[in-house]
């Protein structure tokens, strides 16, 4: 058991704070003569990095990541290969500037983990949300990146904004190619001019506003997972909702599936010319049982709007007076835009624990 | 690391077959010295048995729970009390009717773990579904009457049906007495006769219907879960998605938070005359930063629509030959309406386990 | 984490206590398409089975298992096989004779687990010693039957008494065949008589006495284990130590490595004519850097006297008053003598889940 | 799950090889408000430091600890104390001479993890024994050191050298205190010219010897630990099977414990003038049943003698050529000689885990 820990054979444990020396994770259970190097984990952290457009926070980092253990170089090829031994990934926290913080080392603001900390813990690194801050993403993005290489190149993960408040993106025109073009990771090229315009307006009026991703797995066989409470959609669900900011979580039709009818919801099988069995829709979202049917895996997650906003909201202090928080800082208008590259990561992290756990019980 | 177990100190493991000999469960970590008799498990047991109204399954089960271990007279009461030692609990299933399955031995009925089954174990205990069956959820409930006993008078958890097919409950209506007094757990009583016609209309149709529920923790106190990946809502998904059926989970707001702007969102804090804080909305469903806030917590999931219909739906067998899947069977229309129970369970094994975990770590 | 399950992959739970109505186990992550009947668990539980011989307890029990979960009939073969799912065993406690022990209801007897029950816990079943049973065993034998045929026939476990007080076996007379003519589970036909000589004694003295043994696994492939925390010597000592009565446990040269030099320890390797490495010796019982080597996996084990003795020994009640404890129920004089089948077990257990771990982080 | 993880509330995972980088590890589940600084670290890694006196390897490395998350300044003291979130270790490694280890680069060293690393893992990081490497305690002093800091002042561990070779102390000179004024951590300074001596001679003769330490837990209030598979004495088990070289655990009379009668090795109980009971002999260890009994905790475990030696000795390479190893670079001739803060730290960690269990399942 463990609170900082994800998965269970591939297992993730992240640590750091936001303005600490450094972040980082170690990883355990990977298996042995994967390469392995830090290009191949950068790529993935360089997507989620903080500076680079103008609708997320300026603040600016390397974000360089160092593999502190379990690789070595391999006789064979001469490259740097995983050894089984578990890997220690750190990122060192270079741009910290702490002393924008101080003021509201007193301050519950709210919408943040400021109260329910200071009420379990007694003490609390205030700087920059310190443990509870976003930042901790960045061990994530990190770990996913080495799950992505346990599973190979057979199976793809990709991660999609589709709403920003109230403006969704039009289904019919979805392009992944689209989410490497445009800042908000939109499958949609047509939503792009629409939520820039959506969020000048919201950054202009202070505020900051929600978003909804969609992840979806291509490629998955059918078999991982298994019954009861290690289904896949279970754990795909602890995975998502422990993000920061997320509030839902879905799998294929989700909350709509509540209207629908069971021969509509109910995917059919048929056989194609070629023997291989095949469903004709995927509400189930590629899941049946808690295992997978070797559709593509779909899940959805809610992103609440960002807390620290320039509008004044009331809170109370450590001494329970009532108080102003304004956050002036280095704060996204709408933290979706940042958490496709989390939200595959964490996807990444599911499916690897569970290729390693389907191989434990049934060998192959 | 378990398929069939959760929690971490307060620890379920459930085992059984929908036409086995039994079902049932082991909890282990349950702290000594707790009143705990058949009679109180049975209640909660009873609540979810089928046969209870014309719109569920009219397979008539007893369900009737032993106890089998783990508990002892007290010396000082003379009443049962746990003693520390793991809670042996068991259902004997009494009414399985096993020739009404042999006809889908070799099929895969869409929409349920049939096929999947099929593809992970080579083998599958075919009859009612065997372990996928919802009929494991009475494993649950068993479990979280237990954990009720943890938590206490003060914590109360509750389970309200909020949405059949398109049709929502008014919230103005609220009222949690209401929940008892229909056959639907509904919270509204002026649902209760457009429910009705709904589900006799469905099922005149041969068809079913998804649902929504909305299950609440009141009285819990400030402070409970942990950061990243013990937080309270991350479990909440993790358990809520373990139940059959189910494809969505939200926490607070939910997917509504994408609406929604940061000064909305974000609940303000205020202090009582007589010095307690307290919060002046609750969007963020009594939990921040995967700690609790002393709120209500408040979680809603969505359930499918039943896969097992009277309508012809179109699948496969084992032999990748097209087949027509008609259900003729002991089935209910929407299993959202015997949801609440297992809702108010997997909440109620959530809470405890963080109840232990909090002890744990802060003492107290 | 959990107080009463063992392993990982292979997970154990064993519940009951000594004189309740049944006590059992769940075990979870078995792999499917074993074939697995009540009659395979069965003839190991007969060879522990209390009241076989003068020298164990006379209390006769069927110790008659039921499988309530986690097998079906394979449609190939029409055999019962292995689903995947939990599988639940129980045996029912059918000669409790509780009426025996409401005179040390309120008695810390020395050597028995009461004191630490009663301090821990606040209130204890004390029947029979409740939980801290050795009849706890019964459920450790049951699992270990069924990690045997995980492991298949190509891995023997084979456990032997080796010595009883000061009578040590003659490992020159090794010979496995006689553990299974002789009721002490002795390698060696001549210590036979002089074990029996010393227990008649031993028991006319209205004593008991300690004993060592040692099991050993032929056949387990190289590579099994893995370093640090998951070292198969690491997972066996914690396995045998977790025994009732056993306060030592040693692998290969153990203990009296200490008395060696490092040419000597260090098991030096060959290849044989056609090709395969060997040991000239095996120092390290079998397992290096926590991994084992494919020689035999050598573990010795210590279990100190039966504290229930007809000879007077002084202690005190729950009301810290000095008592006298004279133990005149059925017991046994050592109950090393009934320990073998329940190392085999423990063994089996440990190398079920490291071979399903080892396919997890490496496939195959 | 986890291969590289002890514990399970309090919960460490290591990381590192013996040249790479740097190694470390990190701690979760600390309670927060712990008053931590890296020099509390730092003086029990400095009493395992290598270079310390002419018996032990004469790397020479400065073991300077970082600690990189987990603790923040205390608003009220000022100093510096835990937070509850997951504390970061690390300690780098500066005097790596990975050319001394390209001779072994395809050599299984007899008494090695070479051969197994390489048959499981396929690659292996083979400077300075990599993953396998006695370096790895050094993590473990580490936390060894946190978890001191949990259990407070009023448990006091301390580990002595009792036996080199076939040498053993005198138990009736035993002081505490002259474990700290010799560098073999002996208790018995009569003892000390007769080891220096015998490791002259052992040295001269370029082999090595193994060892026998004791470990001691003061103070532990009785009712720690639980039983079954969360046993005290399993937990310690594991604990110290896991430190490398460690071939043998006992607790109490241990292995003698085979030798004793039940009125002899039972502890009786009675009761002070001041009415706190106590025992009369301590054969258990401080445990019965798996829980503390409130007397001195007493472990032993046994160390093989180091496998690297000046001798040669015969094995094979990778090419299952014949070969022979002589190992020329630094290393103990008596590995024994630095277990002793090893042997604190683990038994430190099992406490503070089960005194974090304890609270779980019991409160307070």
């Amino acid at each position: 058991m463990s609170h900082n820990s994800f998965g269970h054979l591939f297992r993730v444990t992240t640590w750091g704070e936001s303005h600490g020396p450094a972040l980082g994770c170690v990883i355990d259970g990977c298996p042995p003569g994967i390469a392995l190097s830090a290009e191949d984990i950068q790529s993935d952290l360089d997507r989620r990095k903080p500076g680079t457009n103008r609708f997320v926070t300026q603040r600016r980092e390397a974000d360089e990541v160092r593999i502190l253990s379990g690789v070595f170089e391999d006789d064979r090829t001469g490259g740097q290969v995983t050894t089984g031994a578990p890997i220690s990934l750190m990122i060192e926290n270079t741009d910290q500037r702490s002393k924008d913080y101080a003021k509201i080392r007193d301050s519950w603001r709210p919408g943040h983990a400021d109260y329910t900390y200071d009420i379990k813990y007694g003490v609390r690194d205030y700087r920059g949300g310190g443990r509870s801050s976003a930042r901790e993403t960045a061990a994530r993005v990190a770990a996913g990146a080495v799950a992505k290489k346990i599973l190979g190149e057979s199976i793809l993960i990709r991660c999609a904004l589709i709403q920003i408040g109230p403006h969704n993106i039009n289904r019919a025109n979805w392009d992944w190619g689209q989410t490497r073009l445009n800042p908000f990771f939109a499958p949609d090229a047509s939503i792009v001019p629409v939520w820039e315009d959506y969020l000048d307006h919201i950054r202009k009026d202070g505020t900051s506003t929600g978003a909804v991703l969609e992840v979806v797995a291509s490629g998955v066989p059918a078999g991982l997972g298994a019954p009861i409470y290690a289904k896949l959609d279970s754990d795909i669900a602890a995975a998502l909702m422990s993000i920061n900011a997320v509030k839902g979580v879905e799998i294929g039709a989700g909350f709509g599936a509540a209207l629908l009818h069971g021969e509509t919801n109910s995917d059919e099988m048929r056989c194609s010319n070629d023997g291989q069995p095949y469903f004709t829709s995927n509400n189930n979202g590629g899941i049946l049982g808690g295992i997978s049917t070797g559709q593509d895996i779909v899940a959805r997650f809610a992103i609440k709007p960002t807390s620290s906003i320039l509008k004044e909201v009331k809170s109370l202090n450590r001494n329970l007076e009532e108080i102003s928080v304004v956050t002036t800082g280095r704060h996204d208008p709408c933290v979706g835009i940042r958490a496709a590259p989390v939200g595959e990561a964490m996807m990444a992290c599911v499916l690897a624990d569970h290729v390693l756990r389907h191989r434990g019980q049934m060998g192959g």
